[in-house]
Formats: structure tokens, C-alpha cells, sequence
């Protein structure tokens, strides 16, 4: 098959696929190249984040001679994928959902430490020529209570590691049911923030959760620990931009109502010039959360398994229309 | 009892002292004025680390109209305090061993992260306004080797955090025998650094593990995780400066030995001007490991509770001579 990947692969992937007979070609696409009708005469288009398959692009590539039939999300959000554009016009689309859930699991847990114990800003001062340990006194998050929106793989990961810190595990999820394992569960978004010092998000970015997190939730956050520590409240959000309104976490950081906030996603990426970047108790990564090498290794090895399974003529396992 | 306070104390524990019928006295002493005796009219000495007790200054206060009986280190290191000579002049010593404990759990497991996943380096490139995704793609820690050098307290709890994420560990404790706990015990320390591409430190300083990690252990480290991700190597030192040779510690930063290095302690402090500071691939944080709220408060009830027992006429259980 005929196979373009527009925002890079996993070598050993790459080399697998061309193993098996198939013509794999690297390269990045303007949008005005898609809806050109650039890759019209590929079997399967691969991307990660960075390309954006509207309805129209993919309209503009499904003409009466197009091969396209499938495209991979390598990861895991597909909202850079109509979906409904996609099964109109009969182009299948799979994504890579398990390859990705512990690094980002790793990454939350690791801004949750961070911002709590301030390493990010230590470094900045220590590099600025000052020791300020007074200025850079902590809090611990075992004994805290910890609210996750949303309750999907990665959320489960962080739950797991947070409860062997010693953290009391708060959910609200209107798609689940409750589990027997041990968390609080919720029925409204509210009470999640009423009882949690400590939020990291895990939803989709939605209609119903575009700028679900602003300042009326995050002033509901009680700041004091239940082990009545006086810890602050704390929000992390690797998971989508635009499900926090960022002016309302601006003006919450300034207003004290959060202690920290960690952001690795952002409503407008890159994040060049975000006026949260001037705020000292702010912490940023780049939308790295699903970024590290053992990552990347096994999305390629589930791209190679779900470009086999389609070639066979069997129906791959992540297919989401 | 007449109690002074060089290096501060919890709020909490000084009003229960009061309450209990104590005089707290709040105050710095330079070395001079603890040479010149000014402490010998306090029953008890209370510090963290900032204050030196050498020997010399436990004879100036013992003079024949002291009353100088106990120091009390407020923390668990106590390489700031002479024993012998505070056991030949009659003084009784005592610390808060387990009341740091998590505090420096929690902030190793940070650095683990923070290290791997590039989150200081991360935040520092977007405060300067790059969006450099490709150059900070991190390693997860599931699946690789930590290795533990010293296994108390910390270690072992640093040891349950890392399991739950996935970590095999791997100890070298000279002190302690294998315990059944899942993890890897080995005989040499240099066992310890060739099977690991994780390092993190827990043991005292002493002549014995002074300069104990050098270039020559660091040479080493595999590398290559057990899982086959060349995820580089990695070292945390959140226990005391001096245990790592911090020449060799720049050099193998510098070539390449090392992929990243963590140190919350420094063998000279307050490490201002450090060489390493100027590293892209070296994090630091200002003796902070166990500087947070709670770790305060429980060191302050320990405190109390040691006065108490001692102003009783019992022994204190923390008592080290």
C-alpha cells in the first residue's frame, strides 16, 4: 500500500512497514497542499497532531480515481479529524489509544510534584544567582485529596500512582458509573472542586467541556488540605487546550484562588507568547505529555499492526467509525 | 527549661512549648558568639542545619555554671554536630528521624521525573519563547532499573513509590542485609551503577561515601534501559553534597555519561556560582527536600513531645548518644 506520514513515525515502524512491501513517504502538507488533493493517491495517511483532516480535505481527496481509504491518528485526541467528514466518504479512522496512556500518566504525576514542591522556580533561581529556601518552602500531596476530571486510561494511571503516594482519589465522570476501587465519586463537576486542593484534567476537549474549568469552578477549591494543611489549590492539564479558559486561570493565579497551575496544553499551540509564561507560579511544557521515546516506539508498533490488520481485509481493532 | 531556637521552629510548636511552660528564645547566634558560650544559660539547644555545633562550641557552653543538657536537631542529619564531643561534655543529642521522611520521598520521585521527562528545561525554553517539541522528548521510567544507594527510610519509600510506577529497584546498602521485598540486592556498589540507568542517593555522609560516586561508577551505567530504550543515564542526589564528586559529576554532563543530574544537596551550600548551574542538563533545587509544610509541622510535634520527655526526666526515643 501507498502510505503518506505527515508528521513523522517511529524509525523501526517506518522500516517494518517498508519490510512488508509497503511504500512509505515522509513529508509534511500545507493545508493548502490537502485541499489540493495532495495525498489523494494514497491508500492510508498517518498523523499526529500537527496536520489538521478537515471535511473538506477530505472531500478534496476522495475523487473518482483516490486510493484513500484509511487515516491513523498516531496517538490519541482526534479532534484534528472530522469524523463524521471521514464516514461520509466511506474513509475509515483509527487511532493508537493505549501507546500513549503512560507517558502522559508520568507527565501529570511530575507536574503535580513540581508545582507543589516548586522545583521549576527553584531551578530559575538557583540559575538567577539566589538560594531561596524560605521563599520555596512546599507542600506534600500525600494525605491530599486529589480531583480527577474525567476518568478514562490515563486518569486510572495517575489514580493508581496517587493512591500509593497517599492521596485520596476525588472523580467526576458523567460516562462512568461508579467503581469499586476505592475513589470518591461525584455527580457534579462542582462538588469535584468544592473537595479537592489538587485537579488534573482528563476529558476530551468538547462542546460540553470547552472552558468547562473557569474561575467560578476554581474559587469553589477549599486551598486547605483535609489534613488541614494550608496547601493551596492546584490544577494540571495535560490532557487538552480550551478545556480551561485561560484568562480565568490568568486571573486566578494572580488572585491567589490557585497556588499553581501546570499546563502542557493550551488553547492556542504553539503557546509562543501566552501572557501565563510571564506568571512565576505557572508551569508550562510544550504538549509533551505523550512525547517520550518508549511512546513513540510502541504508536509505531501498533501503526504496523493496524496497517496489517487493514491489508489482510480485516477490520483493525482502534477503528472508530 | 530555657529553650533556644537558632535556625527557626515551627509556630505551632513554639506556642505548645509556652503553653507547657517554657521560655523559647528565637535567634541566630554567628559561630563567634557560640564560641564566646552564648548558649550555655539554655537547657536546650534547638537546630536545623544552618548551625554548626563543633566540639569546641559544646565546651564553651559547659562551663561550671552551665546548663546547656540537650541539643535537639529539628531534621535527621547530623553531620553538623560533633557526637563525641557533645558524649564527652554530658550533652545529650536527639533528631526527628521519621518527620522528614516523605517530604524527601516525594521530591525524589520530582526530580525522577522532572529530569527524564525535561519539564525544568521545558518551562525555561517556553519562558524564552520556544516551542521546541522534537528537542524535548522525554524517557518514561516504567520498565527501567532504579537503583537505590542506602536503603532507609527514603530509599524505601522512594523504592514503593517507583515500583507502583513500573521501576524495577536495585539497592546497595553495606548496612543491611536483603530484605524479601522484590527488589534487586547487590554486594558492590559498582553492581548497583552497571545495572541501572537510574541512580538515586540515600545513604549519610560519612568518610566512607565521601566523593563515593564519581566518574569512574558513572562510566558504568548502561545507558540502554533493560527494556531496550536508549533512555541515557540518570542521577538524583537528595541526600547530602558531598557523596558525588561534583568535577566528575560537570564532566560526565558535559560528555555525554550522563543524560541528565538532580541535586538538592551540594557539598558546598548555599551553592550560588556552582559550575553546574550552568548546564542545560543539570536541575537543582536549593535544599528543599524536606522544606514543606507538613514536614514542619511534624517535626515541630516532635519536638514538643522530645522536651516533654525530657523535661519529665525520661529518655528521649530519638536520643543518638
Amino acid at each position: 500500500m501507498r502510505i503518506a506520514v505527515t508528521d513523522g513515525i517511529d524509525k523501526n515502524a517506518k522500516l517494518d512497514l517498508e519490510e512488508m512491501g509497503h511504500q512509505v513517504e515522509e513529508r509534511h502538507y500545507s493545508k493548502e497542499e490537502l485541499l489540493g488533493g495532495c495525498i489523494s493517491d494514497f491508500d492510508i495517511i498517518i498523523i499526529r497532531s500537527a496536520t489538521k483532516i478537515t471535511s473538506d480535505i477530505i472531500k478534496a481527496n476522495r475523487g473518482e480515481d483516490s486510493s484513500l481509504s484509511m487515516i491513523i491518528r498516531a496517538g490519541v485526541g482526534i479532534d484534528n479529524i472530522d469524523l463524521t467528514g471521514a464516514t461520509e466518504n466511506s474513509v475509515l479512522v483509527c487511532n493508537t489509544p493505549g501507546s500513549s496512556t503512560n507517558a502522559v500518566v508520568e507527565m501529570t504525576i511530575g507536574h503535580l510534584i513540581s508545582s507543589n514542591r516548586l522545583l521549576i522556580k527553584s531551578d530559575r533561581m538557583m540559575r538567577e544567582g539566589l538560594w531561596a529556601k524560605k521563599e520555596l518552602r512546599g507542600s506534600e500531596l500525600r494525605g491530599k485529596n486529589l480531583g480527577l476530571l474525567g476518568y478514562g486510561r490515563i486518569a486510572r494511571g495517575v489514580a493508581e500512582i496517587a493512591k500509593c503516594m497517599g492521596m485520596n482519589i476525588h472523580v467526576f465522570d458523567p460516562y462512568l458509573s461508579d467503581y469499586d476501587d476505592g475513589c470518591v465519586y461525584h455527580d457534579k463537576v462542582e462538588d469535584l472542586f468544592s473537595s479537592c486542593t489538587h485537579i488534573s484534567l482528563h476529558c476530551y476537549l468538547s462542546e460540553e467541556t470547552h472552558h468547562l474549568v473557569n474561575s467560578e469552578l476554581i474559587k469553589l477549591m477549599p486551598k486547605v488540605g483535609v489534613d488541614g494543611i494550608h496547601c493551596g489549590n492546584h490544577i494540571i492539564n495535560c490532557a487538552r487546550g480550551g478545556i480551561i479558559d485561560e484568562a480565568d486561570l490568568h486571573e486566578c493565579l494572580v488572585s491567589g484562588h490557585l497556588s499553581t497551575a501546570s499546563l502542557d496544553v493550551f488553547e492556542v499551540e504553539p503557546a509562543i507568547g501566552n501572557e501565563l509564561l510571564t506568571l512565576e507560579n505557572f508551569q508550562a511544557t510544550p504538549h509533551i505529555g505523550a512525547s517520550t521515546y518508549e511512546a513513540q516506539s510502541r504508536i509505531g508498533k501498533e501503526i504496523v499492526s493496524i496497517v496489517t490488520e487493514f491489508s489482510n481485509g480485516d477490520s483493525p481493532k482502534t477503528r472508530l467509525n
